[in-house]
Parts: C-alpha cells; structure tokens; sequence
C-alpha cells in the first residue's frame, strides 16, 4: 500500500475569494502579518498499486477528477506508507 | 517575507463523507487501486513577522479561524520564499 498526497490549489493567474475571506478575517482578528492568503484542496489517499505505473493512475485521476484544470494546477508526492 | 503552507485534515476518528464521494466516483472511472481518500484543505500564506515568534502567531491563526479543532487537525510548514 502507497501513501499519496495531492495537492490541488488556483493557478496563479485565477482570482480566489475563499483565500480574500479567510485574509480579511485574519485581519480583523488582528493577524495583520498574513498579507496573503491562498486556498487549495488536500488529497490523502491509500493506493494499491495495480499493473499501470502509479504516477500515471493518479495524475489522470486528478486530470479528470480532483483538479479542475482550467483554473487549477496540482502537484503530487508518492510516499510509502512506512516513511509516512 | 515568509511563505507558510498549512494542511488541515479531519481527525482519524471523524467520517469524511466528502472523501467517501470522491472514492466512489474514482471507482467508477475505474480507479480502484485508488483505496481510500481523505479530504483536508490547503493554505498557502505570505506572512511578514512582525514582533511575536511567527509560530505562535500560526498556530494561534489555525486554532481560532484555519481549523476546527473539535475535528480537525492542522500541520504547517514555515518555508522562505527564496527556497519556496
């Protein structure tokens, strides 16, 4: 069994309100040191690995499914679950 | 200026039906070797440290906004931004 984390978060150049809320909140509360704030999903799954290569199976996971590839961009670690 | 990545994940006690979902759906599309998936949420700041140690102003910032306790649990990493 692999350990997998993926992370999935707004291109550069796509606008994100959630991460504007949560910094405007932050402010109000007085955390005026966290200028900027950007929000993105987290995936940690438990992967058996089957014959395909196991890079290939999850980057056309998050192609097809976990990643909006028009506005986001994802990136992914493979890690064994006795280093995890 | 200091770049923060900070992962909020559900306690292990606490369901994910949303990870439920998306494990569903993969296994339609014919990913089965994907076994599990948990959800979190994923925040990258820019932080400019003022006078209190960055760590605390962190934790205090996902402890009362970032992450909810009662079922969450939160991570950070403190990277700068030349190495970011």
């Amino acid at each position: 069994m692999v350990f997998v984390k993926v992370y999935v978060t707004y291109k550069e150049s796509v606008l994100d309100p959630q991460g504007e809320a949560v910094k405007g909140a932050l402010h109000r509360m007085g955390y005026s040191e966290i200028e900027e704030v950007r929000i993105g999903k987290y995936f940690e799954m438990q992967v058996n690995p089957g014959t395909r290569p196991l890079e290939e199976v999850i980057e056309e996971a998050c192609d097809q499914l976990l990643a909006n590839v028009n506005m986001e961009t994802y990136r992914f670690e493979i890690v064994n679950t006795e280093e995890a």
